[in-house]
Order: structure tokens, then sequence, then C-alpha cells
């Protein structure tokens, strides 16, 4: 097993990483970088290796970190040592993690979803917020979605901050992304209930006939869901707004709704 | 009605609305910032009038600002103009707001806090996101909450960031900071229960026996509730969690919870 030592910030590794933190760097490359002992034993766990390990020298050791280390080296992949300060500039964060990972992006086709492995969904429209993604994912993990379907222009889900709040799940949920019209398309090639909230022909979300594998939408952080995105649906709820605000945050009532949904699917 | 001009970035107005951004000098002035019209009329709506108010030169004209300025030189406040990229150096944002104004914090003592007037209130323990903070008294606005109690070191409620995700509820939520110690005397002095997400002699979140007034409690994003904080709660619930991960984001497993208790409350 050899791993490469670097000690400059100027070596065209540390650039490249470096870069991957821009999203038209990701683009171009198709990687991305995620930081941190447990988000990079997730991404194993989920069967997603990195293609560059690099480790902050002076770390603590940690039987996981040599068992991914291990695995990076069987698998090809780069191992690199280098000091805590430039790592740190690599992420970008103030108290960097010992350890960061340089993953491949994978196919996030709306084709790859295979909607029977669960019984809900979750679908952002336009989602803006990094934190707000990854918060979505992770929620989609919590009530056993099969994953997070993004539509339109969403922020990368690649992003650092994205990925960051995800805290592991962009790596065992799955991930697709879609313009609304093939979203729509593929939706209605088979079983599939479209729910969002709504103030249009709406019926209270409690005890509403959701039925899987539903598809539980949220529209854009200031704008919402387009009229006719929310006339498409199968199903349109509302939900209690007791106060003066118009609306939560996009990821909260994704996850209440998506909580809810769970709750009517278990008592059947 | 005088508008005071300034031009330059090196005006210690500019200078001393600027130090707000940063915390230390909120402590020490007891003071903070928001931006954006809606922000402001929200404020208004709340009872609440900057002591500066700043508009950027060459802004749309609109109603509720002409009256937002009236109100403000009436109650003895700064009306300044200023360049936008000024106004953009002193928020810190890319695409600034074209008005924004300097507030006077108020007092949050628990002791001020009048528990019958709501039937939900929202408890954080040393939340650290300032987003997490601001979502949570978005939900608290929405769920009919009384408002929002920060346990312990939370993230300063009247950051930019906290501020901003609040969409306004800052301005129209009660909002409250105790040690753990002094609000659960509090607490103890009158009724109300004391509800948690847990996994310590708990039961299903869902038909849990809420009642008014209801205190839902959400924990460090990172290290969750100390146990004897789990211990001293009146209901300890627990929600599925179906996936890898071993918890959802803080601010989205309070909103679940909240909307769960508000369910229960209103079908009695």
């Amino acid at each position: 097993m050899t791993r490469k030592i670097i000690t400059g910030y100027s070596n065209p590794t540390v650039k490249f990483v470096r870069s991957l933190r821009e999203k038209k760097h990701r683009r171009r490359e198709r990687k991305f970088l995620a930081e941190g002992l447990r988000l990079l034993t997730d991404a194993r766990e989920g069967g997603r290796l990195p293609e560059i390990l690099l480790m902050a020298q002076g770390r603590e050791g940690h039987p996981l970190l040599d068992e991914l280390e291990a695995d990076v080296a069987r698998s090809g992949g780069e191992v690199i040592e280098l000091p805590l300060d430039i790592l740190a500039k690599v992420t970008g964060k103030e108290n960097p993690q010992a350890v960061a990972g340089v993953f491949a992006e994978w196919d996030t086709s709306i084709r790859l979803i295979d909607r029977n492995t669960a019984p809900i969904w979750l679908v952002a429209h336009a989602m803006r917020d990094p934190g707000n993604l990854g918060t979505m994912l992770r929620t989609a993990d919590a009530v056993g979605a099969g994953g997070l379907i993004l539509i339109d222009d969403c922020v990368d889900p690649f992003s650092v901050e994205a990925v960051r709040a995800s805290m592991g799940a962009i790596f065992t949920e799955r991930l697709a992304q879609a313009r609304w019209e093939d979203f729509l398309g593929w939706l209605r090639e088979g079983e599939g209930q479209l729910v969002a909230a709504s103030l249009r022909e709406a019926v209270p979300y409690r005890g509403a006939p959701y039925s899987a594998p539903c598809f539980v939408m949220v529209g854009n952080e200031s704008r919402g869901l387009p009229e006719h995105y929310e006339m498409a649906c199968d199903l349109r709820v509302t939900m209690p707004m007791k106060g003066r605000a118009d609306s939560l945050n996009a990821a909260v009532a994704g996850a209440v709704l998506a909580y809810e949904v769970l709750a009517t699917l278990d008592e059947r």
C-alpha cells in the first residue's frame, strides 16, 4: 500500500481537489468532494469508494479509516497524506475533518429509478438551498423513501454544502435529476401518486388518501410550485398554517408530509 | 421628514451597522440587523420599528416602504440613504435587498413568557445552526406555537443568518433564552408538558397523549439531548427511523413532532 505525501499548496492534485468546490469544475470533471470519516464510511457501506483519499498528517488512527484506506488502494485509488492546514484549504472548512475523498459522480437519470423499490419518494422542484437539499436526502433516509428526485433547476446535489447537510444520505439514497416534462412522462408510464401541498382544490393532509408509490413534491423556497405542476398532481393537500407567514421552510414541509404518508401507509 | 445621505464606506454609521454582523458587537450594543422590505414590514406589524432605516439609492418605490419611513421618522429613528454597493457591504449579501434596518434587541428572559397564550411552545437545546434556528421560528409561526425557547448555548438568534432564515418570524414569535435549570424551574411553576423524541422509555409519537401547553424540545444537531434532559421530560416519544442514519435534521424533527401535537390537540 503506497501513500503519496504532499507538502505544498501548489501541488497539482491539491489544486485539482480544491477546484471541485466550484460547480463548473465539478461539471467538467464529474467528480465531487466529501469530508469526514463518517461520510466516507457511509459511502463505503453504500458501495462507493473515493478515487482519491486525502488524510491529514497527525490524525488519530481509526480502524474504519484503515479499512477504507485498504479498500481504496485495492480498487486502484490514490491515497494521499498532507498537512491538516492544506486539507483545510482544500475543503474550505474552518474546523476541517482529518479525511476527505474525491468521488466520481454517478448517473442520475430518472430512467434508472425503480419506483417499486420503495413506498415513498421525495420530489423537489427548483430547490436552491444546499442545506435544504441535504436535509431532504436525510429525511428520505429516515422515512424509508427510495430517494430524492430533483426537478428543473435545483442546486447541485454534489456541492460540498449539500453533501455535508445530507450526513451521508447522498451515498445511500437514490438521486435523480430531470426536467418536469421528463419526470411527468416517466411517472405516468407506471403506478405512482403525485402529491403536493397546495391551496387549490386540496384536502386536509391528515387522513388524505395516500397510496404507494407516493411521490411527495415540494416547490421552490421562495416561489413555491408553478400552478400547472400543482394541477398535474393526483392529490393536493393543505397543511395548517396558523401564523402570519405564508409558508414553512420547504424541507420542513416535505418532511411533515412524508411522515404523514408513512403513517398512513403503515396503518394499512 | 429628513433623510441623511451617506456616500462613503468610512462613514461611522456605516461602520457601526456593519459591525453588527459580528456577535461581540451585537452583544455590546444590544442591536441587530435585518434586511429586506418583507422582514421590515413583518417587524412593523409585530410592533417593532428600526432605530436606523437604511435605503439604497435608486430603489424601486413601494407604499409599504413609504409608510415604514414615516413611522421610523415619527418614532425618532434615523433614515439614511446610501448607494446599493455600500448597503451590500453592510449586510454582506451578494444580492442585497434595497432596505435594511437596525433594531434594538429585546428582553428574552423566560420570565416574560406567558405559557397560557398558546397550546404549543418549541424548545431548542444548544442549537448551533442559524438556519435551523430561523427555520424553527418559522415552524413555530406555522403551527400556532407561542414561540421558541432557547436552552443553554444556542447560536445567536439575532445573527443576520438566523433573522434571514426566520423569514420575519423573529419579530412575531416570542423568543426566550435560558439555562436548563432556569427553564425547568420556570416550567415546573405551572402547567406544561415537556416532550422530546427519545429512545429511552418512549412511546410512538403518533397517538401519544400530548396536552397543552405542550413544550416540544429538540436537542443539539450532533449530540442530541443530554440523558438527564430526556429523563426530565413528561413524555418521551419515538419517531420512525427507517434508514441507515440515526437522526433527522433537528429542525425537521421538531416540526414533525409539532405538527403531530397540533393535530392531536385540534382533534380534542
